[in-house]
């Protein structure tokens, strides 16, 4: 191949795109299809429930002094971002530009990157899509913030940027305090960013187990909060809203007083792993799975083993293994690329073809394999949401 | 949307290809460019590491009477499948129809498929299929054979199917002796179908950690398959061959006298689980890591902590994290969605922007998350080879 640049870009994806083609039954559904007919393994969703956690996540804010801003990296489709801004989302959260660009080609004009960028490939892009829409993005170095003022003078537009705060899950951000209000002075002096907040999210609260565990980990996250935003507002840095949270604790961070703005993402879904939750008194109410994988049984060798046809490839297992729902006395005990074994009651009935679906350990990483939503309402095909930013790591 | 059937198909494809073409970067590199440069997280090929693993296997077998059929699911990429048949290969395994169906558009001529094919819509593709390339299957279910014999009347061709047999995996396949010999005269019974020989991988066996673990076990592997050719003989059903094994094991299959075939497919890219089997004394060579993950620093909040920006979404977790090659003090000790977190030997010079290779814990789920495959020889892309079989899990 001689192309090189753009042109050579265009002719990769086109390549691509009629290889697949080729393969003629790459698309495992089609719309009206009864989901016995569905392709395995699949990534289905079950609208009723799905629009009941929609629901749930209304009523249970009502009255909540919070804006609600889901994060997409749990879905990575607009047709959902797009639902989720239709019931009075501000925005959506990205991990990624490559994933703030798919969300803003697929119609959405509020988009916060809650994490770093760093490079210039990316901070020009960046830049380019502040262009197109309302952008902002975190920032946790001072020669990071550096970089991002220079993208944004090179394009022409003003980045809106929020120092990210370790507020308990060490991992990025700045310390509370004193570190925090320097990074914010560094934004704010910057002629071609915008100082817009503070990004407080506490990744590592969200699973722990018990409800009292988690509310006294976001006590401490709003403490470390009100001991930053105090600083800047003595120091009169205006702080325009302070945002985090996920499905693990979001009420607890509505009701403090401290955030603004959270983040869910997950509650559209509701994986294995936010399942071994314990709720009773959190308020949070009790989101319904709605995400599955559909799998067949594809051997079932000896009565106490079977195979489904979805392994590795098809659901993430970081977060464990899937749960197999509906369906006693079976269990998925562990799983290699293509093969998901099942620990089988030895009397029940379950034979080669059968079908089944499997409850993802994490559904992030899970959505992220898969190019299609097999969206299912009352046993058959209602729609095929691509998932537009599956694979945009970048 | 109103479309139907392939129409919509079509329609879907093209508004997915379209998508992605607006999300200007979303090929990571671009040929000739330094390696330095290239976008991350992004796939690396290094191709003069691979290149030596290629030679190191077909060395280790010099003489020895099995022929070689690696594993697809491991690459994905015609590209390589290609350069395996080049040098002798005889054909390559896959697990999936879908698959089979991106290696035959690829310019394959001759797959295994080394698993169970489920339910009519596979079996008619499957079918359909063996008119374009020479194919073969592996069964384990008495109705299966009927549904694969009923296929390939259907369609007119007659398809070689295998039995595949329980080795010691406990995974799928019928057990050794009479109910493998059972399976093998169903087979040779059908009228559109033909009993090619017998499967017989013994998966768990390729990353117990001891040399003699593994021989022990194919010893024991090779003991059920000549149980099974004894009976076929004595039942005068020709068994034309007898194919297995994986990277850690291949060699000891190779002498056993009980395969014609084998399957290794993680050589050519050597994952980190792989790298902690021993291997003194077992004749298997020392294979290089060549497949990696390149990442960027993209936080660096204190001395003992640094974030790279590929996470889950970049690298799969199941066999363990990634290990960081060629830096000494920093080891990868968790992940979550788009972030990778470092413990760093706090003397380690390492800032926001440097960027470093991960070498995965597994490479075939790791593969299947990226569609490109960025080539490098001497510090410069040399070659972009699409992972066409990326997400084809049908």
């Amino acid at each position: 191949m001689t192309l090189t640049g753009r042109a050579y870009r265009v002719e990769l994806r086109f390549f691509r795109f009629v290889n697949r083609q080729a393969m003629a039954v790459y698309t495992p559904a089609e719309i009206g299809m009864p989901l016995a007919e569905v392709d395995t393994p699949s990534l289905i969703l079950d609208l009723d429930a799905f629009e009941r956690n929609l629901d749930l996540l209304d009523a249970s804010l009502a009255g909540k002094p919070v804006k609600v801003r889901p994060h997409a990296k749990s879905h990575k489709c607009p047709e959902i971002a797009l639902r989720q801004l239709a019931r009075g989302a501000v925005g959506v959260c990205c991990q990624k530009v490559s994933e703030a660009e798919a969300m803003v080609q697929g119609g959405v004009s509020d988009v916060l990157i809650t994490n770093e960028v760093v490079g210039a490939a990316k901070l020009k892009r960046l830049a380019a899509l502040a262009k197109r829409a309302r952008i902002a993005v975190c920032a946790d170095d001072a020669d990071n913030v550096i970089a991002l003022d220079q993208a944004a003078r090179a394009a022409g537009v003003t980045l809106s940027v929020l120092a990210e705060v370790n507020v308990g899950a060490n991992r990025c951000g700045v310390e509370p305090g004193e570190p925090a209000l320097q990074l914010a002075r560094r934004i704010a002096a910057c002629g071609h960013l915008r100082f817009a907040g503070l990004q407080a999210y506490h990744g590592s609260a969200q699973h722990l187990r018990k409800v009292e565990e988690r509310r006294a980990a976001i006590e401490q996250a709003a403490a470390r909060v009100r001991l930053t935003t105090g600083l800047l507002d003595r120091a009169g840095i205006a702080c325009e809203k302070v945002t985090g949270a996920g499905t693990g604790t979001y009420l607890f961070e509505a009701v403090s007083g401290a955030y603004d703005e959270i983040q869910p993402g997950s509650y559209i879904f509701m994986d294995a792993d936010y399942g071994r939750n314990d709720w009773t008194g959190s308020g949070i109410p009790g989101f319904e799975h709605s995400l599955f994988v559909w799998a067949t049984v594809m051997s079932r060798p000896v009565p106490e083993r079977a195979l489904v046809d979805a392994g590795l490839k098809a659901f993430s297992v970081d977060s464990g293994m899937p749960r197999v729902a509906d369906l006693e006395g079976v269990e998925c005990v562990r799983a290699s690329d293509e093969h998901g074994v099942l620990r089988v009651n030895g009397t029940l009935r379950l034979v080669v073809g059968d079908r089944l679906k499997l409850i993802p350990g994490h559904c992030d990483p899970t959505v992220n394999l898969h190019d299609d939503l097999v969206c299912v309402r009352a046993g058959r095909v209602e729609a095929i949401w691509p998932i537009a930013a599956r694979g945009a790591v970048w």
